[in-house]
């Protein structure tokens, strides 16, 4: 190991200098060897949040936390393809795409975390499916992966574990929102998990990470600027979260709604981004000539019903009860009461914000505050009117499915703020850019 | 206690926006209960270092600190003076300012640290004096203060100790150099020692903190400025620190031109800032009418022995052995061995790195490099000659007074580099500016 002077380190980032790759990979050599406390880290954090990072430094940064633990590896020429997204509310996508695109003949590889603040994660849905293996052994998952194209799993502290630290540190020091710092811990995260390109997809709006276009661009950009460097293939598509995605707002009910797409049915901005989505996957993956040959595969794989059976075949391989697909509202977990949100005149739904939901989602039961919380799979927020319908007085627009009248009365604050009836509005744009 | 969140407090200065003086009084009673990790104290530093804080952030942040512990307290109309050097070498002036004030009728009370880096403290200088008592308790301390008008002693642990706190973690994550989170520091320890005026020596050149003007004129004013906040009295002096302070340096020594100076002999330059800042110490505590009359007080005390006398008075009351007033070099502890520099031609001495002959003191085990390293007190370093003093072909230019060989080799290493003889040289200006 280099020796590594952590004073002098935290120096040249105070003062604005470029960090090595030498330097950084020393930084996080004595980081890993625990020479370094996490008070020198933080000032550090606080340095590289204020005075930035370039490109370069973000390259070497990123590689070093991927490079932290162990590297998945695939054979070569499984160009295994991986997708993620910054989290928004009502995002079911990676439910739908991974059996989607791997029943189009790409190769897919999902690591997912748990959801941490108003919205369950991957990891979380899924276990809404009872017996379903969530935690794979990376033999497991990539024997899976090479069996039948396709594997979900929790994160493994083996991957990147560095990133962890990070993660936590910047969490409660307010180093969170630093587009230099959330490139380097996406990317390495997927770096080790292996695969040869990445689809993200940036959210944008209320209930996103980025509120507002700008700053999703910058981080859109930078995600695929530093994946470049790294020679991995990467696009970055910035969608719209100013409103929640679909129908259903939930853990067992999002895996409702995606069995509902993979059906070929289902709520339309739910099925238009998954199959754009899925069709910048297959393209990258070399499963398609085009985006446009890549959309009609998935509009085929929705439709003829391929999609949903390579998501019978991953429940299955998994160990979970496939029987969901055939009768998911009988097998998925739902919560005992429903109550329902009218509209008190006629007009156009013109808000439905969707950070309100999504902490009256957390306030049911459904989210995390501690990563340690306990979730509720079977609460829901239904939203029957999207932003741009027309809405007659009287009509219900929201349905809470809740298990306790109390988080139901703390849930309603949120909620009953959420939306708004105007005499006119318009629909929103789902795809507002595309950034290769 | 206020409920206090570190988050928002940190986020607060990360994006700019200023402190309230509840949210750094909150802040700092979290710290002292224990209930902010020093990942968030850093964290808050560095983005307080980068983003700076305003005089009122600074007063609140500084009165915070002070009264973190007790604060010595006086009785009214006892103008307490109390004097602050930013620190360099060969600075043996609190030695001779503190007998010297109040042999003319100020009252004066000085806490001390000691040296770290590459110069002793004056608690350490002191401590060359056989017996004598550099502890003193607080009831010890305010009743010599009474009693003869002056006292020196080592910092309480019990005054300011936030201030202690910040001060180690600011020294581990590169936050030392930033003018408001000194001024804090420096002004938070002269308010919890009670004084009611401060003179500050603010140090400038290669030997100095501020190593340029324009930054020493920032903190000098900045430490005038956010006293006057404060209600106190107080004069900042910018003086030279580009070679060091007088004839001597070391620790013993400095206590031997001390008394030199004090018996109205010694080297020119410690004379002239000593007399220099007695003046507006005589001045600021109301004992001279102009700072005129009171150079005039202070030339007199220097030469009718009254200071000199003082000085004897101050190391009776801390049971030191004052035998060292007529018998210095008798009494205080001498190294075993000289080597002498000798000029290699004719011309004038242009440069004396005062950092270099620190450098080369605590090298010669005379400073320390961490807290608990033990000092020899009795190695020294005489400078023969002054920037801009004529010199001759092998003329001795500086002595070293060593005890080991091995360290005399080190401590050369600095000294042989720290001096130039060119065909022409200036004396440099002892005094640059006065702030108030």
């Amino acid at each position: 190991m280099m020796s590594f002077n952590a004073i002098e380190f935290i120096e040249k980032k105070r003062d604005c200098h470029k960090h090595t790759q030498k330097d950084i990979q020393a930084f996080m050599d004595s980081i890993m060897n625990n020479l370094v406390p996490d008070y020198q880290i933080s000032s550090w954090l606080m340095a590289a949040y204020l005075n930035g990072l370039d490109d370069d430094e973000i390259m070497y940064f990123t590689e070093a936390l991927a490079h932290s633990g162990a590297i998945l590896s695939y054979p070569e020429g499984d160009k295994i393809i991986d997708k993620h997204s910054t989290g928004g509310v009502g995002d079911k996508t990676t439910l739908i795409l991974i059996p989607l695109v791997a029943s189009c003949g790409a190769v897919i590889s999902k690591l997912s975390g748990r959801g941490l603040g108003y919205t369950g994660g991957t990891v979380d849905k899924l276990e809404s499916i009872p017996n379903i293996n969530m935690h794979l052994s990376e033999t497991e998952f990539k024997a899976q992966v090479k069996k039948i194209g396709c594997a979900i799993s929790g994160h493994s502290h083996k991957l990147a574990p560095a990133e962890g630290k990070f993660y936590n540190l910047r969490d409660v020091t307010s180093t969170v929102p630093s587009i230099p710092l959330i490139t380097a811990s996406i990317i390495s995260k997927k770096i080790a998990g292996g695969a040869y390109g990445y689809l993200f997809d940036v959210k944008c709006g209320s209930g996103a990470f980025m509120h507002d276009f700008k700053s999703a661009l910058l981080l859109a950009k930078k995600l695929v600027d530093v994946s470049k460097k790294l020679n991995k293939k990467c696009v970055s598509i910035i969608t719209d979260m100013e409103q929640p995605l679909g129908e259903w707002v939930g853990n067992s009910v999002e895996v409702y709604e995606a069995i509902e797409v993979l059906s070929g049915k289902g709520p339309s901005d739910t099925r238009e981004l998954c199959l754009v989505l899925g069709a910048n996957m297959l393209y990258m993956a070399g499963k398609a000539v085009s985006i446009d040959e890549g959309m009609e595969k998935c509009i085929k794989a929705l439709d003829d019903g391929s999609a949903l059976n390579k998501f019978k075949e991953l429940i299955e391989a998994q160990k979970g009860d496939s029987d969901v697909i055939n009768e998911p509202e009988k097998i998925l977990p739902k919560a005992s009461y429903v109550h329902e949100i009218r509209s008190d005149r006629e007009g156009f739904l013109s808000r439905l914000d969707a950070l309100l939901i999504g902490e009256g989602l957390r306030a049911l039961g459904g989210g995390r505050l501690t990563q340690d919380d306990m979730i509720d799979l079977s609460v829901a927020i239904q939203l029957l009117v999207k932003i741009g319908d027309k809405v007659s007085e009287d009509e219900v627009i929201i349905r809470v499915f809740y298990n306790s009248e109390k988080k139901l009365e703390e849930s309603l604050k949120y909620i009953q703020n959420s939306w708004t009836v105007s005499d006119c509005a318009e629909k929103r744009k789902l795809i507002i850019d595309r950034i290769s």
